[in-house]
Order: structure tokens, then C-alpha cells, then sequence
């Protein structure tokens, strides 16, 4: 950044940021409004605004400083572990504060930082999946009957189609289907 | 419309609209741009931004005049006909101008014209595969090894995930063992 920028903007700007991910990480995407943002980090609302015209781009900024929340730190057994973490996935991908934040992620955005974010959460969820099923098959709990490199595509990909094309609940039974699909389990 | 229009203007608009979706269906959605459509009408560019600010709204409106493109016209047997549908949709799928156009089609959109064409472009997409599996089923050329209503979501999710998430090139191979792994096939 070549030219001076007024310290009281950028202490604000941290401000709000901090809010904002406090916010994300007790209540989730819905509570990152400039109203509660505002609140929490003690400015006004105007101020909010002036960083971020647009919530989503709060909550993007928001989430990139977390990381992304999906299939971290998995454990043995695998199975159980999975299914809650995919069951979180589908319940997030059905709330429209996620769905706004996301399609933000999968369009080849100008911004590069956008860019970047999108680029950081698509390549995580995939290579955390796959983190997750080399443990299971590690630990003799899984064999895979697909090809590694599909498990992702196929675990992942049914439950966005449910979620965002065909609009409909994303059952337990569906994410055991999926499960059950990548191979067998003991 | 209670307020009277200009009739210059409607008839602009329809002429646009027609030379829009002549040139997405020649040519695709990349085609479909406000210098290529004035150009194609008869019509001045400034016109063509009068009525359709951003390109991706023209493209919307003439993808859903035209309807979706894909699964439709089903044939015996079954098999390579869904090989072709699914190798066409994932190409489409990795074009950005197809892309831009989607993902307006996959939010809540606030404007009723763009709700309405989003939610029959989606429930299509489902109908379409139900009714192709349908045909193979009647014919003796596939045995469904999951629930009927998990195959569209088994097919074309991953190739979702694998065209915006994983950014990854959806080979042949790839759709042959989605279609597999939907059921047993003659």
C-alpha cells in the first residue's frame, strides 16, 4: 500500500474483524450482520459499512481468517467421525447466509484475495477428506472400492446436488448411503 | 404492466432476445455477449445495455426460454446416451460463463422471473435423470443397486464437485464409474 492510511481506520477495521469471527465461530454465517458486527466490536454501524458494502463480503473475510470449518482433525473410528462431519456440511450448505458465501468462493473472482480464499477452501476440503480416509485405511477400519482420488467427488458432491439443486433435506440415511458407497467398512 | 411502454422498446427487446438465444444455441452461453447480440439483432449496443445491464442477465433470460439443455430426449440404450449427457454437462460445467449463470440460478434469487426459472432449471435437472433411469429400468438395461431417488444426486453431484470445488478436469473414466455405481447395467 503506497499511500498513508488513517490509523484510526485500520484499528477499526481490526476491530470489526475480530467481531465478525466471534461472531462466526459462536453462532455461525446468520450472526454476521453489520448490526450485530457493529455491536460487538463497539463502532457504528456507518463504520461497518464503510469497510464492507456487503455482509457477504464481511463473512468471507470473516471465514477465510478462520478456515474452513469442514473436516478437521479426524479421529478413529473414521465412520463416526465422518457422518457428523458431513452432517454438518449438508446443514450448512442449506443455510442461505452459507450458500451466498460460497458461490462467492466458486466464481474465478477478480479480487485476488477472494480468489485466494476460494482457492484455500476448495483445495481443503478436498485434501482433508482424503486425510480422513487414509487414516481410516490406516487403522484397517476402511477399503476403498473407488479409486482414492473420486472418494471426495463422490462423499462430497450428492449432498451440494441435495442441498442446492434439488432443495431437499439431506437425510442421515442419504450420508450412510454415501459412506457405504466409497467402500467397505468394519 | 399498468404504465404504457414504448413499443420501439418492445419490440427491441423481443428482437434481442431472439438473436440471444439463436446464438447460444449455435454457439453457447460464451457467445452471448452485448457486442455479439446487437450485432446479431440490428441493434445498437447501448440498447442491448438498456435492457440487460449485465450480460449474465441476458444469458439467464435466454437459457430459460430455450430451457435446460441438458438430460433431455432420453434413448436405448440408455447407457451411452447418459455417458454423452453427463460428458456434455461437465464441459459446460467448466465454463465460466456457464458458471456466472448457474450460480444466479442456485440462490434465492429476489426477482420472481429469476426464482422461477432457477427452480425449474433445477427440478428438470432431477426429473430428466429420473426419467432416463426409468427408461433403462422398463428396458432391462439397469438394475438399481441405491434408491431411485439418490441417483441424480450420485450422478452429477460429483461431477459438481469435481468441475468447482475440486477444479479438477472430469475425465471418462470418472463418468463411467458414477454411472456403475448406481446399479448393475446389461
Amino acid at each position: 500500500v503506497g499511500k498513508s492510511v488513517d490509523p484510526r481506520l485500520i484499528r477499526s477495521r481490526e476491530a470489526i474483524l475480530t467481531a465478525a469471527k466471534e461472531l462466526l465461530r459462536k453462532h455461525g454465517p446468520p450472526a454476521v450482520t453489520h448490526q450485530r458486527v457493529a455491536a460487538q466490536a463497539g463502532v457504528g454501524r456507518a463504520t461497518v459499512y464503510r469497510h464492507w458494502p456487503q455482509p457477504e463480503q464481511l463473512r468471507l473475510e470473516a471465514m477465510a481468517g478462520l478456515g474452513l470449518p469442514f473436516f478437521r482433525d479426524p479421529i478413529v473410528p473414521v465412520r463416526p467421525w465422518l457422518h457428523g462431519q458431513l452432517r454438518y456440511y449438508a446443514d450448512e450448505m442449506a443455510m442461505p447466509e452459507v450458500v451466498s458465501v460460497a458461490l462467492i468462493l466458486f466464481q474465478r473472482a477478480k479480487d485476488p484475495a477472494v480468489a485466494e480464499a476460494g482457492r484455500q477452501f476448495r483445495s481443503a476440503t478436498t485434501d482433508r477428506v482424503r486425510t480422513a480416509l487414509d487414516l481410516a485405511i490406516t487403522h484397517g477400519e476402511l477399503t476403498l472400492t473407488i479409486p482414492r482420488e473420486d472418494a471426495a467427488a463422490r462423499l462430497v458432491g450428492p449432498i451440494l446436488y441435495q442441498a442446492w439443486i434439488q432443495i431437499d433435506v439431506v437425510t442421515d440415511d442419504l450420508i450412510g448411503r454415501l459412506i457405504d458407497g466409497i467402500g467397505t467398512w468394519s
